[in-house]
């Protein structure tokens, strides 16, 4: 469906009343190539918050349109409102009573980042009923506690190509300007698959040739993105850290995976199993070498099993909509 | 000892008596920070080498000038000559008699790329005389497959920071400009650690969390790099895959990058070990943050152990001096 904020809700003249605050986040694909929990980026599917402080005395009000995480669902326990808390605890105050309606084209549990992209809303929200008195950086650092890790929350905050890796509180990321930007073709399954249990998945230990090689090609695959010579991915691309144990459980991968392969020469640059998966995220030199590829999917028996769609990486992460 | 390079050997009239052919090939740093077996940069210290083809008749002359790794110093057994040999071989043509004097200021066994630089030396020269028939593509290529791997080889035929990964006879490489370039010093023990013996230190796995945090800190030291963010670069480095296994038998090593950890505030960006060692080299912000550094260095008990010695990134990996 179409995403549409409305500002039903705003109230002009403040108050406990204070304008609606709107925010945008972007949905996102991390674990990207050979970047595993390091590397993501934000794509052109949003989530919408709107959020109005209400008098204590009024009837708290939680909407829901589209599909959010079932952690973000129920009122009581929603990810959206442990965030707001988390901020205002932060900077030592009470959350106030809030009426919020959030408005989702991030389908949950497919590896597109809809947790991530709700723990974003939620503070970004609560820092402009704070006066913005936290720095990205901070609200980075709050988001990668509330998620366990940094490689979704850094660019559905910061927008683009993120790398960032956690130590503790401190968090790095560096945001690339890409020179030049790949197509991005999303393959998103029926089946789920949640992270925590597909964390479970890997192994405890790694051959030595494994680990070395998986650091050398997320660094290649890094430096290829930032040099703009995307002829050079296919080489970084194939993780051998999470991909191996994953994708056996996700129904047609194996052969998703040889088609990309088969179509290198046509301007397929490779595929990645997107966050924890299930989606695999088909990545391309060009807008027409992927609509080749789609042509030429939509002829082959796995179109049975995966509806390509098409994505666009974003440049901007959280906006703030209203009030501006 | 200054680099100086001769013409005495040239013959000006041809003949088997081409003009002599004058090649510069800088050293090379390479497992820079988290980017082991993938990340390395040219450093401005030199190996020059004078080639002339001579009549089969004629005495083979070979002088070696400094000191080159032992593998490169015997005339019949020469590196030099082994990768002259290899890239004829390539061209389907039979290496002629040369007479050869190689001038070297990269001291070898210490985790510079002394080796590296007798390859593309050699390999650049035979390219001269083979009218230049092989793209730096293939030059590459044959390189990687003297020296074994490419993190030394790219570099110094390309100059400037390099990524690198081999993938049989296929090596992708990524040269990236630096926005900000930091300056080095480098820690060079009398201690030699040679690179096989080196490398059986390594374990045989590793921990999934070991590996899962070297890829992300190399990707995170590529983004910081290329964007220019080297306050990024304290998060990126700390390597996990080599130097626990070979830092320890180089004396003073872990009190040196103590003492780096502990100057962190004053523009030390992180200390890496060379290479397989043992050389250690010290990162920084500013060449003011290096002198600092060394000033401070000068008055430590550590300075019986290691004479640092300042090193300047150098843009311009192997070239062609004579003929112009």
């Amino acid at each position: 469906m179409e995403a549409e904020v409305t500002h039903e809700m705003s109230i002009p003249d403040g108050g406990p009343g204070a304008p609606a605050v709107v925010v945008r986040v972007p949905a996102t694909s991390a674990n990207l190539g050979s970047g595993f929990d390091a590397v993501g980026w934000a794509v052109d599917r949003y989530l919408f918050a709107e959020v109005r402080p209400v008098s204590p005395g009024d009837r708290r009000r939680f909407e829901v349109v589209g599909e959010v995480p079932p952690d973000a669902r129920a009122e009581g326990e929603s990810l959206f409102f442990r965030a707001v808390g988390e901020a205002f605890a932060r900077a030592g105050r009470e959350a106030p009573e809030l009426a919020v309606r959030l408005q989702s084209e991030i389908p949950p549990g497919k590896g597109l980042g809809s947790s991530a992209a709700v723990i974003v809303a939620g503070l970004v929200a609560a820092n402009v009923l704070l006066g913005g008195r936290f720095a990205v950086e901070e609200l980075l650092s709050l988001a990668t506690r509330l998620e366990g890790h940094p490689d979704n929350v850094a660019p559905a905050l910061l927008g683009g190509l993120v790398v960032a890796r956690a130590d503790g509180e401190e968090v790095a990321a560096v945001r690339l300007r890409l020179p030049r930007v790949p197509a991005l073709l999303a393959f998103v399954p029926e089946v789920e698959l949640r992270t925590p249990a597909s964390r479970r998945l890997l192994p405890d230990t790694y051959a030595r040739e494994t680990a070395v090689a998986a650091a050398g090609r997320a660094a290649l695959l890094v430096a290829a993105l930032a040099a703009g010579e995307l002829e050079k991915l296919p080489a970084a691309f194939g993780d051998g850290l999470h991909e191996p144990y994953r994708l056996p459980h996700i129904p047609g991968a194996a052969e998703l995976y040889a088609l990309c392969a088969s179509a290198r020469a046509r301007g397929c640059l490779g595929c990645y199993l997107s966050g924890a998966g299930p989606t695999i995220m088909a990545v391309f030199a060009t807008p027409e070498a992927r609509e080749d590829f789609r042509r030429r999917f939509s002829e082959h028996p796995l179109a049975l099993s995966f509806v390509p769609e098409p994505l666009a990486l974003v440049e901007e992460g959280a906006v703030v909509l209203a009030p501006r």
